[in-house]
Order: C-alpha cells, then structure tokens, then sequence
C-alpha cells in the first residue's frame, strides 16, 4: 500500500507497526558479530546481488546455523547438477506458490526473472505453472514438485518413471526432490517467522 | 521463458504450439464483428488503458454475453460503492490468489498496481495477503473474501458481524461478497478456456 | 423445523429471529422502487412461475445491479445453446452441490424438475451427480463442472478434450464454463448474505 | 432424468444399464432365503413404511449380517436416548451431506420429513445445516456431527464441552457420536457398492 | 511421556489429570452390571488376549449396544470371508491412519502383529500403507479401502471394476466395502470420545 | 508382511522385487568412497546407534550433500536450543505424521522412544499428538509444527503468541519453526524417493 496516498477510501492504511529497517523477520534475534567466512559471503552477495538476502540476516543470529543454511542452499542451487540453475529457480516458484510463501515468491520469482530473463514466465509460475508454455521435460519436473509439495504420502513408483519418461537420470530425480523438499522447508521458516524480503528483489531482473 | 534464449540446460522450450495472434483462449471463437456500442466500448480502453483487454476479445464471439460481461464487471469495478477501487482490485487478486489463476492474477495485479502506485503491495497480494500490512479494515474485507473463496458453505452471521465491526455497512458486504463472488466466476471461465493475459498487463504501472 | 410442533426432545426451536417477511437475506437492504422494465420482468415471473424469485428481490437494492444480474443470467440460462435448459440446470446443482448452497440447491433443484419433469433425478443430481444415471455426454460436461467448482486451477487441456470427444462444440465448452463459472458466482453472493429460497421453490414440479 | 422423455438436447439417456427390478446396489448378491425373524421384520417394514428399504435386501444376502445391521441400527435410530428420533435423523443428514451420500440423503431426509412434517427442514439440511434456523442445542449437535465427518482427528474436550454446555449429558454425547459414527459407516457401504434407494422415499412425507 | 522422568526440558508433564484406572473414554458413563452372555464374552477375551478391549468396557454402559457391538464386530473380522483376518486388519489400520485415529492404530496395530507376525508390516501400515511391500491384489484393495474413507463420493464402477480385476468376487468386495466402513465409524466414536487403548497392545505381538 | 508364512489368503505376497541388501531409496544412487569426515561419522554412528541410519547413505553418493545434510540436522537436533532433544524429536514425529512419512515415522519413532524412556508415547504421537497427555508447552509446540506443515500460509502473530504465551522465547519459536521445517523437507525427500528406514530401528528403544 503506498504510504504516501493521502486518505478516503482508496487509503488501506498499516496497522501493524512497521518494522525497524534490520527487522527481517517477527522474531527479535539480532545478528550476531559476523565471523570471517559470513563476512565474506555477506561482501559477496553485495557484489553479484547488490545486497544481502534477508533470509541470511535472519539466519546471522547463530553463525553455525547461517553457515549450514548456506551450504545446503549452495549446494542445491548452484553445484553442478542435471538441472540448469532456471530449472531450480522454476521448482522453487512452484513450491512456494502451492504454499503461498511470500518471501520466497517474490526473492525466487526474481530468480527465475534473471535465469530466464523473461519476467512473464516468472509471473506465471507464480501465478499457476500448468499456465506456462513449458516443454515436456519442465512440465514433468513442476508436476512432481507440485505433487512433493501438496500430497507427499503419494509420490510413488509411477511418478519417478514420469520423470524417467521425460529424460531425468535417477541423480537428476534426487535433485528435484531436493530441491523440492528444501523449499518446503524455506517456505516453512519464512512463514512461521514472518519473513520479509529485501525490497530489491521486487525489481531485479525486469 | 523467453522464447529467443538459445538451448543447453537453461532452455525450457514450448511444447504447446504457440497460439496465434489473436488466440486469446485454447477454445476456437473468433469474435464477432462488433457493434456500435462494443467498437465505442473498445476504443475507451484503448484509449485509457493502451489496449483491450483479453477477457473481453474472449467473450466477443457473442455480442449479447460481451454486453452482459461488460455490465457487470463496470458496475461492481467502477460504480459507486463504499468500496474504493483499490479494495475491489485487492479482493479481486485475493481471490484469484487462492484459485492460482493466471489471467485474472496478472490483470488485477496491474489493477492494484495502478490504484496504489506500490507495485510491491500487489506483489505481496498475489502471493499471499496475510503477509501485507494491511489495516483492520482491508484485512477483515479480504479475510472474507478469502472464506468465501474457500469455504463459501461455512460464511455465517460472525463473518459478516467481523465486517460490521470492521466499519462496513450491509451495502458494503453486498459489495464485498459481490465482486468476491464475481472473480470465482471469471477465474474459472479462465482456467477452464485457459485465457491469456495481453503482454501489456506484466508491465504496467510498474 | 415445523413450527407448529409442539415441544419435548423432537422440537428443535429457533435462536435466529424469524425474519420479516421481506427479509430475503441476512443485509438490510431493502428494495427501491423498481424502474419499468424490472416491474414488467417481476411481473413476467409471477405470470410464469408465480412468484419473483428471492435472488432477484436481493439484487432490486440498486437498479443497476438488478438489470446487470438479470442480462447474465437470462442470457446463460435461456439464450439459445448447444446446451439444453437442463443441461444448464444439471450444471447449477451441480455445481452448487460442491458448495453446498442451500439457495441455489433449492431454486435450481426446481428448476431440474421443471425441465426433466423428473424429481428423483433432480434429488439425486443434488445429493451427488455421480449417483444418477447419466449418459456420456451430461457425465463428461458435469465432471468438468465439478472440477471447475473445487480445483479450477488443474483445467487444461485434457479436460476440454474429455468434453470434445463427448460432442461438445468448442461454444459449447463455452457455454458448460460460463454456466458453472455464474453459478460458482451466485453460489458465494448466496452464502455470503444467507439469502433464502422463496418457498414456493420447494414443492415446485413435484 | 425421465425416461419418458423423448430426445433432443433435453435427453440425457442411460449409459449405464438398467439395473434388473431386484438390483439394489452394483453387486451380484442375490437375497439369502430369509429366516423367520427377518421375514417378521421386513413385513413388519412393509406395514409400517409401505416397503422394504433397499438396504436390508443389500444386506440380505448373509443372515448374519443383516441381523446384526438390523440390530445396530434400530438400537441406535429406535432406542430410548436423550436424543429425539428426528434429531438422530438431522445427524444422519448432516453426515450424509458432508459425504454426498445419495442412498442416505433420500432415505433419512425422508427420515427428517417423517418427523419434522416439514419438508423444507429437511431439503435445507441435505443442501447445508448452517443455513437451517435450528436452535442452540441443535445446531450444537449438528457442528459436533459434521466436525467427527470431516476431520475426526481434530475432536477434542472443547467441542464435548460445547455439548455439555448446549445441554448434552454424557450420555447424550455417546449417542451423538455413535449415531454420527454410523452414517460415516453406512453412507461408504452405500457409495462403495452404489446403493439405490427405494423409490418410494423420494415421495415419502411431503 | 514417563512419568517417572524427572524435570529438565526433557519433561513434557500431563496438563491433563491422569484418567482414573478404569475410564476409558473421556465420558463418565460407568460399565453396567454385565449379563450372563456379556461375562462370558470377556471371559473368553481374558482367556484369548490377556485383557477385555477399552472398546468393549466403553460399550458397556448399555448391554443392548455392547451385544449389538460385539455382533458386528464379530461377524466382520471373524467369521468366513475371502478376505483373510490378516487383510481385515490391514484395512482397519488403512483406514485408521487415514482418519489418525490412535485407539484403532494401537489395537489394530496389534492386530496386524498378530495375523502376519510382522511388526515391521505394522509400523508401515500405520505410517502409508503405500510404502509397504504389498502383493496386487493387498494394494488394491488397501487402495480402495483409503479412497472409501477420503473421498467416499468418489468411488465408482471403475474402483469396483479394479478389485476384480485384482481377484475379488463381488462377495468379497461387499467385505472389504463393509470393514473399511466400520472401521470409519470406530475411528469417529472413538475419536469423539477420546477413547483410551488398553496398555497391553502397545506390546502385543512384538 | 512375514514372507515365511505359507499361502492361502492370508499371505500378501510381494509383488515389488526386495531391493538389494544396500538399496536404500528407489534411485539407483551408489554410495561414493567416503571421505575421512564422512567415515569417522558414520563410524561413530554405529558406535552410539548400532548402524548407520539409511538417510546418510541415501545422501553418500556425494561427499558435498552428505556434509551438508549432516552438518543441518546436526545442528537442528543435537545443538544447544531451548528445546530438549525429546521435544525435537517430537514435533519431527509430528511433522511426520501429518505427511505420513514412513521413513521419518520409523526412525524419529524411535528417537522419541530414546528420549522418553516411553514407547508408549511415540507411538501415540505417530498416530496422533492430540490423543496424547502433553502439557501446556508442549502441546503449543506441537500445534505450530501441526499448523506449519498443514496451512503454512496461515501462520501468523497470533499463532506465534501462542508460543510466547507458554513460555518460548523467540529463540525458541525460531528453533521450532526450523525443526518442524526441516522435517517437511526431508519427509518429502524421503516420499519422493522411497526411503527405507533401517530395520534397526523398529525396535530400537522398546
């Protein structure tokens, strides 16, 4: 809501305090002194990004938790893999949308913004992904995560074979559901703790 | 996915084959020749907006609904109501939001873009409204938008008192259970025909 | 509850204030003077039906939104179609039997027995579509109303597929998801203000 | 749909064969000699109802089984309890709604006529019970009833005490659960073996 | 919880007052004095199983609804079937895990014990019974037992048409259709009124 | 299901082919060499826990991942935190048991049983944590995992309240979230591969 419109009925103004400016999240767990390597990833992100996730700032309160949360989310989304790093970004629009994450679809629809340089696509997977025009291989992928995400008890043997079907090795399935499941748990954490992205990300890449 | 970024692994090609120019459902209706009335009617948007709007290149096919649709949809969007323009965008991406459709999320979100100026606020509402700051008096309004999207058969006495209390009067639930009622219907007349939105909508007011 | 049934264990009175005879929803929205052509449409239905339907008593607050209500729905539900009047009365039981509507169950379950002078068909359409002794063509368009109603966003492809094969015309698939989209509309404006059916509904085509 | 009918667009014909007259679900099991005892009880039907229901021929095919169906549902319909016997049929309702069961729909809203002498009672609770003007303890009852239905894990001390406060003894809340418990039974032998009901509920009690 | 822990974040204390030795439900509703045929009942459950089943004492409040229980019960996982008592109890626990019903998955839990001397089977079943090794025709019908008791409208010829094409005769069908029902409705009663497992099954056949 | 139990119908033969001795998800994903960090881990595994859990060999097809996931649920489960390791070990049942995870069922199954001393107890919360006797604390606790994993979108400050109001610190709140997160991750990575939990572990702790 813009802040600035002045009142009458167009006004929805904010009853909720707003946030001190290193709020990331409804919890009050200031970062902690950065040791050495955060420091240096924190510098980095500036760099490639031009800021530092809220979703590290909200980890910086425990320097073992910032680290591991780092290294599975590196791991999962820049290591080599069979899936382009789009494809990643495209699986973690799709969880977040069947979970309605706020944080995660804007900072990942920004993502998907900046692999596919088509802010239309990133808008869509928001939206609904069976609206994309996706190939065959993208669709099988999205179908399986949407499945992860919404009825995970009934994944089975038919649903690997899809993605066999469609090309995927059987490592390139475990990325999937890895990927897949580790937005399900960002997802999570974001909206147990009201977590709040940078007003960048609703820019980048458009 | 942007159509000209050539193969490897980032590449998710179409497989559904692209739809002509002037394809704006996956059901084969050409629209009619138009009326005077519809050709005045289409000249305004141009004029306003820069273009027509898909929804209603879909139901030209038949001169009769497209001055039905057309009715309806300016009276609950543009008359006068307790409602501001704002509020109704905000119900209408609320609604759309719990039923992932594509069109109506990428028009209203436009919609709520252009009457608040805060792309980020659209943004939010599209992924979840319970993540915006919002005031009592929009979160009452789109909590019931929302109950009657899901659970219509469980609306009763409290929800509508929740309203009262929020400062609505009964002219203004009708509003709110109006245009809330009336995206469940176009929402679902656009997955059903899977309805495109214009390329225009992604960019405007941003 | 019979009202006349004096007390003891198989009485279950009444908590909510019987309302005034005029009280056909739970808004105190009284109506204004109808303009011409809405007194010779109320009066077409007494001619025909022998009373005005309740909804339409709900909408006559404001003329607009009257004579707005009244074009969509007469063009739906008796404009010339592919679809048979009962066909388009199946789909609003249908339909409203997904979101358990007690107006439009009511009001349209009259309107099934009216067109198949067939009231077992017309209780079981209401109690469940998939009970009643269907042919493929009603079943195909029903399942697709279904589907529309409780999860619009899985539509695609396949399933306007499913209803071309069982003969439906491209307008007809039009036709089968704008008459359930309208009733996806009517059924939350019904819940939303606890809007009730006319008594004469009940008992009507028996 | 009438049968009678003659085609066109308003013929919705049989897909699905006519079952033969004794058919009363989609099983071959042909009634079992009746033993003396069951013979006395369906005269016993005949005289008081005018008919046999259908359930009882569909469990007449093992002696044993149909008494101990008879046995349980008398005790729990008949017996003496707290509860009315048209209050146990609006929970078999209730239930029966929830599940869109169409077997115990016609028969216990028949069940609700035959009690209520009003038909309006019980075509409102086969559509929604929330929309029905039922008084404290009632609509008490009917919350628990749907709550067991829909999500009986999530029953805990509050909606017992909600009962007891609605005036419910102990007692009285075993009888609900366990009248609610049944229908959760029957309204799944009845939808898994496509049970039809007798024609003569449909008129019966209006 | 042990009780006999001592404090530290490791002790989750009971808020709730321990029951009294012999509740069994949470309702206060004393076991009556028990008839001849009764006493000789638990007799033989004491002698078989080491202990009388909280289900039983729960019914005994009212002799006629502990026979009528009791008759059921017998007939459904006891007498001659096509299905073995082994698959009788994999379907009480389907649908039990289905409905998180914890009286039915320890008592039957044990159950499953029992008939396949594999506690290993058990522990699956509770968990997704899709997870454990089943043969065809074991799946099939766990598969229709789990939609009976989840989407009960939605069972049809075709859910049908998939038993027998796995082996079942339209007899056994009515069995698996019958067991899984009953257990829908123990799940509820017990559920509704907190019933309590007997301490003997967690251990029972391991 | 015992496969030394001779036919007849109460065998339920297998239908799946038993994987091989090391085969411990669906994905035919070998274990690499592991590195020196990696052995001296698993070698402390079977040291404390007897065997190596199959999770760890399921991520040893690659050194990177395995040290990533170890590093995290080391963190989340073993580290210093205002929750015992029981109540971790609870909301992971929990979790589980909302998305009927065999894996996460069996092994954190066991980890309550570790923790509590009380098999009893873990096998209440696998089937469902509301049957349980747990104090106010806990069961706050384990209503935001149940919330977080079921309607994550719907976690808001009231939910979080709810926390503080029985005694967690926002520390604490965080550490719920992650460990209710994490197991939505690996519940699903785990579903999504076909997990095999250890033998061991069925009867660890009983």
């Amino acid at each position: 809501m813009n802040r600035h419109q002045s009142g009458g009925a167009d006004t929805a103004g904010e009853s909720r305090p707003i946030p001190p400016r290193d709020a990331v999240t409804a919890l009050g767990l200031p970062a902690a002194a950065l040791d050495a390597d955060a420091k240096a990833y924190f510098e980095k992100c500036r760099e490639k990004l031009g800021f530092v996730p809220n979703v590290l700032w909200a980890y910086a309160f425990d320097a073992a938790k910032l680290k591991a949360f780092i290294a599975m989310s590196d791991n999962l989304m820049l290591a080599p893999s069979g899936l382009s790093k789009l494809e990643r970004e495209l699986i973690a629009v799709t969880v977040s949308s069947a979970n309605h994450c706020h944080y995660c679809l804007v900072a990942h629809g920004a993502g998907v913004r900046k692999y596919s340089g088509d802010p239309k696509l990133a808008e869509t997977i928001v939206a609904n992904y069976r609206a994309a025009p996706l190939d065959t291989r993208t669709r099988a992928m999205l179908d399986f995560a949407w499945k992860m995400t919404v009825e995970p008890w009934g994944i089975e043997e038919p649903d690997r074979a899809q993605l066999r079907a469609a090309g995927f090795s059987d490592r390139d399935i475990w990325d999937v559901a890895a990927v897949a499941g580790f937005f399900n748990m960002t997802n999570r954490v974001a909206s147990a703790t009201d977590m709040r992205p940078n007003e960048e990300y609703y820019s980048l890449g458009r």
